[in-house]
């Protein structure tokens, strides 16, 4: 399907100028000091106060070295995948420090659930990246997580994985064992791990972003700048001066991580939404949200730069109405801007606090829509079923039976699994369950068809080794 | 916001193209004698199984009679609405027979739950045509609802109503009394009712429908035709032949419309769903709904003629996660056609069978958050709050004390009034109520801003007498 585009080439040569006047007379803080003589070293105008401002010359010479459609390898190269162009990734949620799930409701979670939802992302089809932190191991310390969180991946799936991120000490552990992994020249030449970097919107990288982004950037792997913007709080109650501001600062970090490596993959990568301005409370699904994702995705596009778009975002509590309602507006806008990254597309709950179980469920049900909708519309001839239209059928009949229909009834449309059409009186019959009791029975459905990809025993044990050892060396002092 | 469009000019034609040849040779069947007589003196070809056959010259002369843009007036007409060009009407569900709320569960609706939908339909913004048969009103005779249906509206509301439209006779009866409210010569000159016609697809208009197309048209009024579409059942289980199918149907329904009357208002309304092959259910929200009704828009657009778009559809049997994801998914992609007119905007539940007051809220909700979308992207100076986002706001600072921010924080965004957006702690302690609660709370307090808006005591006697007259006289046997 064709990204829908509301903006003009006019329109989108605005935001590109005020994003440069933003670079140029602004500036944005890159409170690290070693980055700070990087920035100055190339060309850079940096003051005493850390403030980089970008000459506009140096801003479009250095997006000239981004790559515009790159790999993301797999540890099982059959799953590795294309990021950029056509092609769309959908990842799960990252980051909630909760877990729920019907039956223990809302809780700390724990390494164990990390685990599990690892394995629901390896089992699914409509998850083609495993992404990171899916919920927070709260029983691991804090300091020691990221080694957990990476051996989780590399154990208990096969897909793409995302670097943990917080820190530069938890940005390198990843890459280690990554290369333990793969090999250290294998991920010297491919990008197996991608690390998220948030710009502290307004206008600003702090020392642990940079630490990881310098990090991932020397050892060529892909980075994706995402400014966090909930318009009315960290950048304007206005749709155009918070997609400026937010192309500002995701170009800074991306005019930068080419400053450290030529070639670094990027992704153009924001999360915007907006604020309820009388209470301060995070508002997902949001008009404004969607005007402003379309419009980030027309500059990324712009700028020839693989666009991560918003997941299936929500303030609901409870996988209910709301939460429906909220996610399918996040999701749906999503897929209008033909995104190459979703992360968050599964599980995301209470404004990304909770990480739902049910919700993660229904939110595949949505991706299987997703998927066929991605298809886009076939033209072929077979499509117009003529020959039914035309003689087959008369007026007032059927086309249940026709020739047409009994040839491709099982792959015409798209099945959801979840979902209940029964009539309402088998409905009720069976129980009249909602939509988050099926949910609540179909994630251990989807657990038993997990399969625990091979892992070569030398591999496991040198990863085990080598968190060992970095257990008694980090200090946890690297994370305040 | 502009339309999205997914067909090249080339595949537009080429869908036109097949459905000229639908109606060349395949024809469509009007069992109605009267109506055959018509299209049979205006130069279509009727065989003797009633089947008739459209010459393309025909139909594209009869499109050329065809109005873009009408007013649909209101009996204040203030709330007169716009249908065609840039305008988008919201209406309520229509025909479901039983209706649903938290307390009382699902039952057969009566005539005091039409009058209250009448009066929440009144009394919200977000709907801004009151529908007609919002819920059966079972407990009046079948043949004499029309009357009551009609009535209820006049009576509690002031917005733009529709005709009732299963028969001739009711149609007849919806046009007098709308001349007793209005006065014969206005209605002569004004559209001031809207009468759904159903094809009953594939390729068959009955005598019912054609009945009371006739008489909408001869009247003046405006006629939505809809072909009734579940792809794979009624129409082939392929995109492509059913928008073809529903595009030549809809086509020869409003050429008749242009034979009985040219100039008569009509809106191309086709109702587009899928089944699922396995059970023959309904399904809702579907990708391949979604693309069947992106390409009907366009072909509505082709020929100038007012789109109607799907509404909140869901199979659900509760307002849970999955009738919030499916409403979302049916919706959203009908704003995406830039519609003209929804039918089933709110309350639709259980396959069309249900009105739910709580769904009904939820729908109101999501109609609030596509109203603010569907103003577009605001391109004024303010929008870039260049001084703030330049000058004021330092690196990590916030907006939400600007004077950008204060000068428009009750009107910048949005502001949903049902959903939640509390913390969760504030969330528990106020009870953890589900959006479904919240909204079964929030339906009596819309009703409490409902006022009864004035209607002239002779022109309710007028209506009263006129019905008790109508109810000796009316022939139940031409409603078998």
């Amino acid at each position: 399907m064709p990204a829908y585009e509301p903006a003009s080439p006019e329109q989108v040569a605005a935001i590109h100028e005020v994003s440069l006047r933003i670079l140029e007379e602004a500036g944005i803080a890159f409170y690290d000091d070693e980055s700070v003589s990087i920035l100055r070293e190339q060309g850079a105008d940096v003051g005493d106060d850390s403030v980089v401002r970008f000459d506009r010359h140096l801003v479009e010479e250095l997006l000239t070295r981004c790559p515009h459609v790159f790999t993301h390898t797999a540890r099982n190269t059959d799953r590795s995948v294309v990021i950029g162009g056509d092609h769309v990734v959908f990842a799960p949620v990252a980051g909630p420090p909760y877990v729920d799930d019907r039956t223990s409701g809302r809780r700390e979670a724990t390494y164990d659930d990390l685990v599990t939802f690892i394995k629901l992302t390896q089992a699914t089809p409509y998850l083609h990246c495993q992404g990171t932190e899916i919920v927070v191991p709260n029983d691991i310390p804090f300091h020691e997580r990221g080694l957990d969180i990476v051996y989780a991946h590399i154990k208990h799936g096969d897909k793409p994985i995302m670097g943990h991120y917080p820190v530069r000490v938890t940005a390198q552990d990843s890459v280690n064992m990554a290369r333990i992994v793969f090999g250290e020249p294998f991920v010297d030449e491919h990008h197996v791990l991608l690390g998220t970097i948030n710009v502290s919107s307004p206008r600003r990288l702090d020392d642990r972003m940079l630490g990881a982004l310098k990090v991932y950037a020397r050892a060529n792997q892909i980075v994706m700048l995402t400014p966090f913007i909930l318009a009315g709080a960290m950048g304007p109650a206005a749709v155009l001066g918070t997609v400026a501001q937010a192309n500002a600062e995701a170009l800074a970090g991306i005019v930068f991580a080419q400053m450290i490596r030529p070639g670094t993959p990027c992704i153009y990568g924001p999360f915007l939404a907006v604020v309820d301005l009388q209470s301060g409370a995070p508002v997902f699904g949001a008009a404004e949200s969607i005007h402003a994702q379309l419009l980030a995705a027309q500059m990324a596009r712009h700028y020839g730069l693989p666009f991560r778009a918003a997941g299936s975002y929500v303030s609901g509590k409870r996988p209910d109405s709301q939460s429906g309602i909220e996610a399918a507006l996040s999701m749906f806008p999503s897929m209008l801007t033909r995104p190459n990254f979703v992360l968050h597309a599964a599980g995301w709950m209470e404004n990304g606090l909770t990480t739902s179980y049910e919700k993660f469920m229904l939110d595949l049900e949505m991706l299987g829509v997703f998927h066929r909708y991605a298809q886009g519309i076939s033209w072929d001839d077979d499509e117009w079923a003529l020959e039914a239209v035309l003689e087959e059928v008369p007026p007032g009949g059927h086309h249940l039976g026709t020739q047409h229909t009994l040839a491709r009834f099982r792959t015409a449309f798209h099945r959801p699994e979840l979902f209940d059409y029964e009539s309402f009186e088998s409905w009720k019959a069976a129980g009249a369950t909602g939509a988050e009791e099926r949910a609540a029975q179909s994630w251990p459905a989807l657990l038993e068809r997990y399969e625990q990809p091979p892992l070569d025993d030398a591999i496991d044990e040198e990863l085990l080794d080598y968190m060992a050892r970095r257990r008694t060396e980090i200090d946890p002092a690297e994370f305040q």
